[in-house]
């Protein structure tokens, strides 16, 4: 069969940052671009020049990296009415960029030309095809289609001029953009095709921009391709304004693995796409969404006892698509429910299969800590931990003495609280005492724990907490209820789960505390960097 | 146009509970079944009663709530093999659960009746008959065809095999299952039409669930009620295991909004379904998605460099819908407008209307707390506090002059914690210093101050803290986060919820505890029992 290659066009630097809560400092921006290109993205848009410095500066350094086939867009609008292209702050902006394509919008619907631009529709035609015709002295341009397909129901015989306004002065691609993100993939389809057949004599490219306000975004994006759209436009984990633009890693894993007859980013396999994902996620200091699918933490993750028996098996009927396609894992989780077979299949690095009684141990273990409240599926080092413990090959790095936290009002009337929190451990024959203020109880406990140790395991500075996480367990109790404490740390390699449960909060924020800090002890020890557990 | 019914099916107490990290007290499910009848959803899945017993409780006390219209549906498997199914455990479970319908999940593909079960293909299409005739003698039957589409790919013959035996052993639903979540709208639309042929002569209802593994879980449920289904299966926001089920949210705001010629839930408006989908979250003490379609914060949010202005103007044209039709709201990033009607019609008993300058007052208080990280659904006695504060109407009962908890390990060798509290008050007159013990800090500081308070306010001692729940609010931070703390107390005549928000854990239970006794002694004031805010 032949494969027709589907472009991908990234836009997570621009389009990406006006999802609420999203900010990439410049190095931020530059990192991600390089990422992008390592992975083989066909365009990369960094920003709108004219917005702001910190695009206009993103445009000078990008041009000293090396992008490899990746080319990088500056992203502008079509000129202002009643000037000049040549005169306008935006298309001079853009020239500046020096990218070797350029993306500028316009406007299909004739109601926002009119009653948002305020111009006539003859000149919003002029608006569009000056402007192309102005940028491709200087680069190839792709013309986004704002509003394509709301502006097409309304008036299709004006969003047909629009496009071809574009491509008569010249565009290379006509991107057709559901901006509001409310079409559906039937409508998506007849569309595309209506636009296929106006643009067939043409070289021009079509392009689909897909945004996520009907959850549809990866179904529309199909539609399009399979209507005729050779160019895909996205982010990053979908990141965006309101519910998100199309996520490129669902899209380029259904076009490459699920959908036949297509291939994205030159049929290069796609198992970076995991690292990828989550790459954006931290740089862009985002939580990961652990049901993404594709490359999320939960998308290969199984609990039932049954199903966990099948999978051991024969993985391919309870997983459509082998996770190491997309660079992800298979996860068992841990639960009172699953049973000796999970148990079997989470120890297997452990090295513990013959052992049957340090199997049944570590299952009798786990059933009388879960009826205590405790859960290990989002703990999977506190598991691994208790594991070795079992099986007598763990080694504590310290041991604690004793500690203590205070916290109250400083001064009640205006508000002011504090926390403090002591430690005493025992590190080697070395006893350390100290003390550290913190936001919080745990906070503090934390400073001060890392007081104690750093002197003696230095590599404590790079490991950091990212989630702090409480669940009342039996909340019919009230506060002298169970709480569950989980926390989430991590370092430039991996990042692990804790736990601990208590009636008292400190003290099973305290458990999970020691349990991360021993993690990292364990894990600085092996040679090779270790994945925190299989789960 | 003749309007097709899609009945609406949840099953966010079964299968969403297999997300990782989802857990659900008995209580909880019987408040969500509850909110569930209330929006006049068709078929409430309760759980699988051979599993554990909290399921097989959830059955019992179900019974004695007014569900409506909804009919409650337990969940099980056919009989095991080489046994009678009157003789099996899971349909004695099934039947004690005395609910209206019940649902039974059989193997489709014939690789795992072979395989994972270990039975004959003719002895899985037995073990499907007889099951489903042996239910149909206590209620209605569902029969969900576990991994349908894959089986069908497989073995096409031997899936409408399975089927059949289903149908003609009474079954008035089959509900084609997308177990592994890996099918493509083209392929659900293909095989459920192929389905709707082979029962064409039957009064069979077709259903479809289906998972999100290639994020396509919606246009999946669209494509299978265009192509016939007319029943929707999943979960309030999706959750469910690895990537989720179908979010119903999306799945009924698109057939009922978006889509012609379909309505659902009777044709009743959807005002409810934002409201719903937080009360699920808040309820499961998950985060909710802010770019989640529909219903999400961020879904209608506009950011500030965007023409407010047109927006306000004509929004139709930057939305996909409008945002009241589905309960939610525009939200202009920059102005914080949100929240206005809200905090009128929440202010209605305190007689304010005419008082445009406390309105505003109150508006500018209540954004300026959620922008800490405040969220005043769940604590309606909280934003009672505040609106008699601001409105002059409130006196405090109390004064907190000094609060302080100590909490760590009496001996860590043995693992003995310890909270202990002081607290000094001024009531009236009378300063009062006073110490308690407690399993925890906030139950030490919930004994401290009732033990300063119970000489002047007697009727306390008929008040008890219900629940406590804690959030991180911006978890990025780690332990340096904000935290929300809801504490909901009750008394014989109500329960009332309260709320704190702080770095420090310990100040935000505070704040929660403070407002939760004050609120306790405004009421005791008034003569007639006062029902805790009209959230």
């Amino acid at each position: 069969m032949t494969m027709r290659s589907i472009e991908i066009y990234d836009t997570t630097l621009r389009d990406g940052t006006q999802g609420e809560g999203v900010s990439l400092s410049l190095q931020d921006k530059l990192n991600i671009a390089q990422r992008l290109a390592e992975m083989g993205i066909d365009f990369i848009e960094g920003g709108y020049p004219l917005s702001n410095e910190k695009d206009t500066a993103f445009f000078e350094q990008v041009r000293k990296l090396d992008m490899g086939s990746s080319r990088v867009c500056a992203f502008g609008m079509t000129r202002r009415r009643s000037m000049k292209a040549e005169d306008d702050p935006g298309m001079k902006a853009l020239v500046a960029a020096q990218t070797p394509a350029v993306t500028m919008v316009g406007k299909t619907w004739d109601y926002h030309a009119t009653e948002v631009l305020g111009v006539s529709l003859d000149e919003n035609l002029d608006m569009i095809g000056e402007s192309v015709a102005f940028l491709k002295r200087h680069a190839d341009v792709l013309y986004d289609a704002e509003h394509f397909f709301d502006g097409w129901k309304a008036n299709p015989k004006y969003a047909a001029q629009t496009l071809q306004a574009a491509v008569d002065a010249g565009a290379g691609w006509v991107v057709l953009c559901d901006t509001n993100g409310g079409s559906l993939p039937e409508e998506i389809a007849e569309i595309v095709g209506q636009v296929k057949q106006q643009l067939a004599d043409t070289n021009v490219t079509i392009g689909i921009h897909c945004h996520n306000d009907s959850e549809l975004a990866v179904a529309n994006t199909l539609a399009a391709v399979d209507a005729g759209a050779n160019q895909v436009q996205g982010t990053i984990n979908g990141i965006g304004e309101r519910c998100g633009n199309v996520d490129l890693i669902s899209a380029m894993a259904n076009l490459a693995l699920k959908k036949k007859g297509y291939q994205v980013l030159g049929g290069q396999p796609l198992t970076h796409l995991t690292e990828l994902s989550r790459y954006v996620y931290e740089t862009a200091n985002l939580q990961w969404r652990s049901g993404q699918p594709f490359v999320g933490q939960s998308a290969f993750a199984h609990k039932g006892g049954m199903h966990v028996h099948a999978v051991n098996k024969s993985a391919s009927t309870y997983e459509h698509i082998d996770p190491a396609t997309v660079g992800n894992e298979r996860r068992i989780l841990v639960s009172e429910l699953s049973g000796r077979s999970n148990i079997i299949a989470l120890t297997t690095k452990h090295d513990l299969q013959d052992d049957k009684e340090l199997m049944n141990k570590i299952l009798a273990e786990v059933v009388r800590l879960e009826n205590q409240g405790y859960q290990f599926e989002s703990a999977g080092a506190s598991f691994d931990l208790l594991v070795k413990r079992l099986a007598g090959t763990f080694t504590s790095h310290f041991q604690t003495i004793k500690y203590r936290i205070v916290a109250g009002d400083r001064d009640a009337q205006n508000k002011v609280a504090f926390a403090e929190a002591i430690v005493k451990l025992q590190v080697g024959d070395v006893l350390w005492f100290d003390a550290a203020e913190g936001h919080g109880p745990v906070n503090a406990l934390d400073a001060a724990l890392r007081k104690a140790l750093q002197d003696t395991y230095p590599e404590l500075s790079e490991m950091r907490l990212l989630d702090y996480k409480v669940r009342v367990v039996d909340s019919g109790a009230g506060t002298a209820a169970h709480i569950r404490v989980n926390i989430e740390s991590g370092d430039k390699h991996d990042t692990w789960g804790t736990i601990g449960v208590s009636e008292n909060i400190i003290e099973a924020s305290w458990k999970a505390l020691v349990d991360a800090f021993e993690y990292k002890l364990h894990k600085s020890k092996t040679s090779t960097p270790q994945q925190p557990a299989e789960f």
